[in-house]
C-alpha cells in the first residue's frame, strides 16, 4: 500500500464509523457548526452587505486604502501582544511545518505587515474576520468567530490630528447605521500610567492593574478593588486612591482641573497624556463630532489589550436591545439576556511602539486606529429588520423570463441568454414545461419585479408581454425593444 | 499566583526569549507570514476589488443569492469527503473541546448547510478563502490559503439545465475578465464508471482510478498507466483498454459516437451519461456558450474529488504568462516557472450525493456547481497590469484641502469636515503646517485629482481656490457653492 492509499482507506474508514455512529451503534454524527460560529443565511448577507457599503463607504470617504492578511500567522508573531487574553487564541495542530495561529485581530497582523515591509506611513482598512476562544454569548453577538473593521493611520504626525480622525470616523459610521444614541469614552494609557504610579503601584504592575481596572464597565468597585487587592497584591490605600481617580469623569475641563491635580501634576506622563487629551477634543468639536453625541473623558476605560500606549475609546450604544424569545428557547435562563447593553461597538486606541517589536532594530512606527465591532451591530440590525417585518430581498434579479405555454423552453433559454448578454439581471425556471403560476409565484416570493413571458402567439408576432408583478400591468414590447425597455424601467427600481 | 497571571507571565517570557533570540542569543524572530500565503498590499486589493466585482456582478445578473459559513468546521463534516486529498486538510489544535478543521473546500460546508436547514432549493454563491497544506508555487498562483468564488444550484430540476447555467456562467467570467482564449473541458463520471466497468475495473477501485486519470493534464500517458497497473494493481490490459478512451476528445457529435461504442452502450449509466451530454451541448448553443470558445467534451477530464456523481467540467486559459523575474531572484530554479500554462481557472460539476451524507436521513438533494479560482486570475491581472506599467489608484479620495501658508489647520479641518458631511472624498495632511508643495506631491503621488486651497485671502472673500492636479488650472469657487462644483467635477471622473 502507497501512503496516499493508506490515508484514502482510513478516511473511508472515519466515514463509515461516523455514518454508523459511535461506540453504541447509534448515529452520533452532530450536525452543527463549530462551538461560537455561525453561518449567514441570504438574509443576514444582505443586511451584512448593506452595513459593510456603509463602513467601506466612511473608509474610503477618508482616503483609505485597503490591504489583506492571511488568517494565520506564525505563533509567535502573536506571543507577547494581548496579555492576559493570550489564553484565548487558536491554535492549529502541529502537522509538520511552522507553529501557526489564527490571528486574534487585526491590528497585530498590521503591525508585521508595516514592519516586513518597511512601511513607515499608510492610511488603511481591513475587514476580515478575527478568532477568539471566548465564552459565547450569541444572541448578545458575541462569537467566536467574527469580523472586525479595522481603520488605522499609521505615520509621524502632529499630535491627535490622527487620533480625532479615527472618532470622527466612528462618530460618522454610527450615526449613519441609524443605532440611535451613543456615547463615546476617551481616556489615555499614560494618564493611567501616570495615575498608577503616582498612587504607588509598583511598575511591573502597571498592565494587569490595568486590565483589572478595564472590567469596571461590567463589575462593581468592590469587586475590582477585591482583585487588586487578594489577586494582584495592591494595598488597600493604594487600590483606594485609583477607585477615586477611575470615578471621574468629564470633558476638556477634566482634564484641565486634572492638569492642577496634586498628585497627577507631579507625573510627566500624566500631564502629557493630560495636554493632548485637551487637543483631542478642540479637534473633536472642529469635526463636530462633539455636536450630537456626548464624548466623554472617562479614566476608568483602560482597554484589555497590552500594545496601547496613549489614547484609547470605546463607543457604547445607549439603548437596551431585547433579545429574541428563541434565545430564552434555545436554553438561555429567562432574564439572563432579555434585555441588555450591547455594550461596547467600537474600540481602539493608539500604539507607538507596536511596529517596534516586529523591527529587527526596533524602529518605531506611531500608529492610531479603530475597530468597529460589527457582529453586535449585525445583531441589532437583524432584531430591527425582524420587528419591524421588513421584507428583505436577497436577489437583485429584475426580470423573469417565462411562458404560459408547453414546449417553449428552448425560446425561454434564447430570450434569457439575450438579456443576460445585455447586463439584464434575469432569471428562468430550470423546468421544460412550468406553470405560469408557478413562475408568478417564484416572482412574488423572491421581489422579482418583472415577468418577460412567452407564448406562440409573441413570438409570430416577435413581441414580448412584459408584465408588472405588483400591478399586474402587461403591454407587448417590441422583441428588439426589450432590453432598452427594461433598462428604462429597473433604472427607476430602488 | 492565579492561572491567568501565571499565563500572563509565560506569554512574557516567550516574548523575551523571541526578542533575546534562541539559545544562541542571536535574534531569531523571523519576519514572515506563514508558508504559502501572502498578504494583499493596496495595489493587489485594488485589482482584487475589480475582479470581484465582475464576478459577483455575474452571479447576480443570474439571480444568486449569497450565504457565508465558518472558516472552520467540526473536523468529522470534512471526513471522508476529499479521498486522497484528506491530508492537505489544516486541523486546529485540539484546546479542548470540539476538533476543528479549517475548511477545504466551500461545497463541503456548502452541503452541510443545506442539510442542516432543510434547505431543498437554493441558487447561491459565496466567495471565501479556503485552506490545503498542498505544495505552494506561489507565483503560478497556487497558495495555501486562496479564495474560491463558488456558484451552485440545489434542487431538483429537468436535467441539464442549471448544469448548462453553471458553463455558462464560466463563459461570462471569463469573457469579460478579459483573459485571452479558453476551452472548457467537460465529461461526466457516470461515463467514466461506465467505461471503468465495461474495461474491466473492479467497483471499489473505480475512485482511486479516477485519481490517477485525473493526473493526465499534468502526466504523460506512461506515468499514469504505471501508476495503475503498479500502484493499484489493474492488469496491463485493462489500463490499455482505458488509455484508448481516455484519449478521446470531441464536441456532441463523440458524445453520439460512443453512445453506438460496443462496450460503454452496455452500460446503461454510460449511456445516461452520453445522453445527458448531447443535451448539455445543445443548452450551450442556446446559451451561446459554444459561439467563440471551444467546449470540449474530453473523457480524460475526471477531477481529484470524490464527491461527484454527474457531469464535471473544468476551464483552461489557453495563454502562457511570463513568471516574474522575481522568482527567479527569491530562489526559483531559471526556466522552472519561467513559462507556463496557468492550468485550470474554473472547475465543478454535479455532485447529488453529498447534501445526502449530512442529513440524518439521507434524504439527497442534488447540486450542481462551479468553482472559480480567483488565485491564477489575480496572478494574470497583476503580471498583466506590471506589464503595461498601468497606474492603479489605491484611494477614491476626490479633493485634497489644503493650504499655502501657516496656522491655517482649524480652517483646513473645518473644511474638511464640511466635505466628508456632504459625502465628498476628502483628505487633509496631519501637519499643522504643512508646504503646499508637500500637499501637491502628495496629490500626484496618490492620483488626487483636485486640491481645494484656503489661504488667508480665500477666507476673507468667503471662497476657495480649486486647483487642478493634472493641468494646474485654479479657479475661485465661493464657499457655499464648492460642494456642488466638487460633485459636478468629481462625476465625471472615471
Amino acid at each position: 500500500m502507497t501512503v496516499s492509499q493508506i490515508d484514502e482507506e482510513v478516511a473511508k474508514l472515519l466515514q463509515l464509523k461516523a455514518q454508523l455512529g459511535g461506540e453504541d451503534g447509534k448515529h452520533v454524527f452532530v450536525l452543527k457548526t463549530a462551538k461560537g460560529t455561525r453561518d449567514y443565511n441570504p438574509k443576514q448577507m444582505a443586511i451584512r452587505e448593506k452595513v459593510f457599503n456603509t463602513i467601506i463607504g466612511c473608509f474610503k470617504r477618508h482616503g483609505a486604502e485597503t490591504i489583506d492578511t492571511p488568517v494565520f500567522e506564525l505563533k509567535e508573531t502573536l506571543t507577547g501582544k494581548y496579555g492576559e487574553d493570550s489564553k484565548l487564541i487558536y491554535d492549529l495542530k502541529d502537522q509538520g511545518g511552522e507553529l501557526l495561529s489564527l490571528r486574534y485581530d487585526l491590528t497585530v497582523p498590521f503591525a508585521r505587515y508595516l514592519a516586513m515591509n518597511k512601511i513607515t506611513n499608510i492610511k488603511r482598512y481591513h475587514i476580515a474576520k478575527v478568532y477568539r476562544r471566548d465564552n459565547p454569548a450569541m444572541t448578545r453577538g458575541r462569537y467566536r468567530e467574527f469580523y472586525q473593521c479595522d481603520f488605522d493611520i499609521a505615520g509621524q504626525y502632529d499630535p491627535m490630528i490622527p487620533d480625532a480622525e479615527c472618532l470622527k470616523i466612528v462618530y460618522e459610521i454610527l450615526s449613519e447605521l441609524d443605532l440611535g444614541d451613543f456615547r463615546i469614552k476617551v481616556n489615555d494609557r499614560r494618564i493611567l500610567d501616570g495615575m498608577f504610579a503616582m498612587c504607588g503601584v509598583p511598575d511591573e504592575k502597571f498592565r494587569t492593574i490595568c486590565s483589572t481596572v478595564d472590567k469596571l464597565d461590567k463589575a462593581s468597585w468592590e469587586d475590582v478593588k477585591n482583585e487588586m487587592v487578594k489577586e494582584k497584591g495592591l494595598s488597600e490605600g493604594v487600590a483606594d486612591q485609583i477607585g477615586e481617580y477611575v470615578s471621574m469623569q468629564g470633558g476638556m475641563d477634566l482634564a484641565e482641573r486634572l492638569l492642577q491635580d496634586p498628585k497627577l501634576s507631579q507625573s510627566k506622563q500624566a500631564c502629557a497624556g493630560l495636554a493632548d487629551m485637551k487637543q483631542l477634543f478642540s479637534y473633536l468639536q472642529l469635526f463636530q463630532v462633539t455636536d450630537k453625541v456626548s464624548v466623554l473623558f472617562d479614566l476608568s476605560l483602560a482597554r484589555g489589550l497590552d500594545y496601547y500606549t496613549g489614547v484609547i475609546y470605546e463607543a457604547v450604544l445607549s439603548q437596551m436591545i431585547q433579545a429574541p424569545v428563541v434565545a430564552e428557547q434555545n436554553g438561555a435562563l429567562p432574564g439572563d439576556e432579555a434585555s441588555v447593553s450591547v455594550g461596547s461597538v467600537a474600540g481602539g486606541g493608539r500604539y507607538d511602539g507596536l511596529v517596534g517589536m516586529f523591527d529587527p532594530k526596533g524602529k518605531k512606527v506611531p500608529c492610531v486606529g479603530v475597530s468597529i465591532g460589527i457582529e453586535r451591530i449585525f445583531s441589532i440590525m437583524e432584531q430591527k429588520a425582524e420587528l419591524l417585518a421588513e421584507k428583505v430581498r436577497t436577489t437583485e434579479t429584475q426580470v423573469l423570463v417565462a411562458s404560459a405555454q408547453k414546449n417553449l423552453l428552448e425560446e425561454r433559454l434564447k430570450l434569457t441568454t439575450e438579456l443576460w448578454n445585455a447586463g439584464i439581471k434575469a432569471e428562468v425556471l430550470y423546468k421544460k414545461n412550468p406553470k405560469l403560476l408557478t413562475q408568478l409565484q417564484h416572482c412574488e416570493e423572491t421581489g422579482i419585479p418583472l415577468v418577460a413571458i412567452l407564448g406562440e402567439q409573441e413570438l409570430k408576432d416577435g413581441v414580448v408581454k412584459l408584465r408588472k408583478v405588483a400591478s399586474r400591468e402587461e403591454v407587448d414590447v417590441p422583441r428588439e425593444e426589450l432590453v432598452e425597455e427594461l433598462k428604462r424601467r429597473t433604472s427607476k427600481l430602488p
